[in-house]
């Protein structure tokens, strides 16, 4: 079974976490994926953690988890603080895989999606 | 002549801001404008500030200017702080105009985007 988890900044306001919640939910629907499949995990500021989202997916029997940095550029948070997260959860979980994605911004239709923004 | 300001959070990793000016390059050959039609502020820990872009804008005799909060969720950098940046340079220029758009996460094409970020 396929497993997404987005990972996002998180935020103080509630609605800017549930905006991303709202995004995994239509990602599940485009790729017609049950909801469960793509969850959303925040590095500060909101729940769940990573680690608690990571051990939610493996405890319910997925072995195979891919991370997708929900962030626009590769600041410390996309260099540093996540890997670290995934490497502590990898450690964790020593029989399960964790494929740790280029983050949202390095996205090769990054370029369109800017220019159709200001048509 | 159409102008493109994409603000950016900036972050204390050069490589980081570099990134988001490589995009509005690439930006501007895709949409067949000049460098100079799409450039870059950060909110913070970089430079230029959107105040100096706006200014530089305006002072070359640019009237109209769309400003992009690159930017996934509508945090308190997008609902307040951005807004209150924007006032400012309009109190400052009354004559000249500023759109401020939505920000990229709102993008309709967002799921495609993450969507294909896991195939």
């Amino acid at each position: 079974m396929k497993q997404l988890l987005i990972v996002a900044h998180g935020s103080r306001r509630a609605a800017s976490n549930d905006e991303v919640r709202v995004l995994a939910a239509q990602v599940a629907q485009h790729l017609q994926w049950s909801a469960e499949q793509v969850q959303v995990a925040f590095l500060e500021l909101a729940l769940p953690s990573i680690a608690t989202a990571l051990d939610d997916c493996f405890k319910r029997g997925v072995n195979e988890v891919s991370v997708l940095p929900y962030f626009l550029a590769s600041g410390s948070h996309v260099v540093s603080d996540l890997p670290r997260e995934i490497a502590a959860a990898q450690a964790k979980w020593p029989d399960k895989t964790i494929h740790l994605l280029a983050h949202i911004g390095a996205a090769d239709r990054m370029v369109n999606l800017i220019a159709s923004a200001c048509d």
